[in-house]
C-alpha cells in the first residue's frame, strides 16, 4: 500500500497536498483517507472539491489496481456527488466492486470492443458518519490491441 | 482582486496547493485559472478532481462575493461534472450569474425564507476550448436572522 501510496504523490501531486493515505488496496476494494488540516475551506469544515478528489481517486485507484498490469487506461467521464453533512475531522473515501454480474458484463465488453465504461459508487465518512455519496463513470481503455 | 486570491489561500490551502489565480472577480462573473503542473494525473493530463475543485470554487467565489458583506452563508449541496476533453495546459474556470428572472427569486426566497438554493453553470477552458461543464446546487443561508 505504501508503494501505492508513493506512485500517487509521484505522479498526481495534489494527492500529497491533501495529505491522502491509503487505509486499504484490494481488487474488491479501495479505502483512501486524506486530512482535515489540509483540506480546510472557510468555514473550516471539509472544502466540496478535496471530498470530490478523493471520491474521484478512491474509484480509479480501484480500477486502475485492476487495470495495471495489463496497459488498460481509466479516464472519467462524467460524476455527480450530494454532499449530506459538512466534514469536521479527517476523512475516508471507501469504493467497493460492483456486483459481479456487471463488473463481468464490463470485462467482457471490455475484451470484445477494446473499451467499456462503468459506474461506481464511492462514500465518504467522518468516522462512521457517512457524509458525501459519489456516483462516477468511468471509461478502460485498452492500449494493447 | 488579489485580495480575495490571498483570502482563498489562507482560508482553503488546497486552492494555493492547485496554484489557483483570481483572474476576473464581480458581481456578474468570476473567472479562476489553476496551474497544469500542479494538478497532473499519472497521464500527465489534468486530474478530474482538480478541475472539479476549480469550478466549485469559482461557484462559491461568485455567490461568495454577492453576499460577504451580508454575512450569508454559502454551502454547496450537490454537483454534476462532465469531463469532455483531457487538459493538457493551465485552464479556467468561468461561471457567470443566473438570468435575472431566476436570480431575483432566489433573493426573493432567501429574504422571506432565510435560506434558499440555487444552480449555478460553471465552464472549464483550456484556452478557448471547452473542456468541462458543470453544474452545482448551492444553498444561501442567512445568518443575521
Amino acid at each position: 500500500m505504501i508503494d501505492f501510496q508513493n506512485y500517487l504523490y509521484d505522479k498526481i501531486p495534489i494527492s500529497h497536498a491533501m495529505g491522502v493515505k491509503v487505509e486499504l488496496l484490494s481488487k474488491e476494494e479501495v479505502i483512501l483517507s486524506a486530512e482535515y488540516a489540509k483540506n480546510l475551506n472557510h468555514k473550516c469544515t471539509v472544502f466540496g472539491g478535496s471530498l470530490h478528489s478523493l471520491a474521484t481517486l478512491s474509484c480509479w485507484s480501484l480500477l486502475h489496481h485492476q487495470f495495471e498490469a495489463s496497459g488498460t487506461e481509466i479516464v472519467i467521464a462524467q460524476s455527480h456527488i450530494d454532499y449530506l453533512r459538512p466534514v469536521c475531522s479527517d476523512f475516508q473515501a471507501r469504493v467497493t466492486r460492483p456486483e459481479e454480474k456487471i463488473w463481468k458484463r464490463f470485462l467482457e465488453v471490455l475484451k470484445e470492443k477494446g473499451k467499456a465504461k462503468i459506474e461506481l459508487q464511492a462514500e465518504i465518512f467522518q468516522g462512521e458518519k457517512l457524509a458525501v455519496t459519489f456516483q462516477g463513470t468511468f471509461a478502460a481503455l485498452s492500449t494493447q490491441r
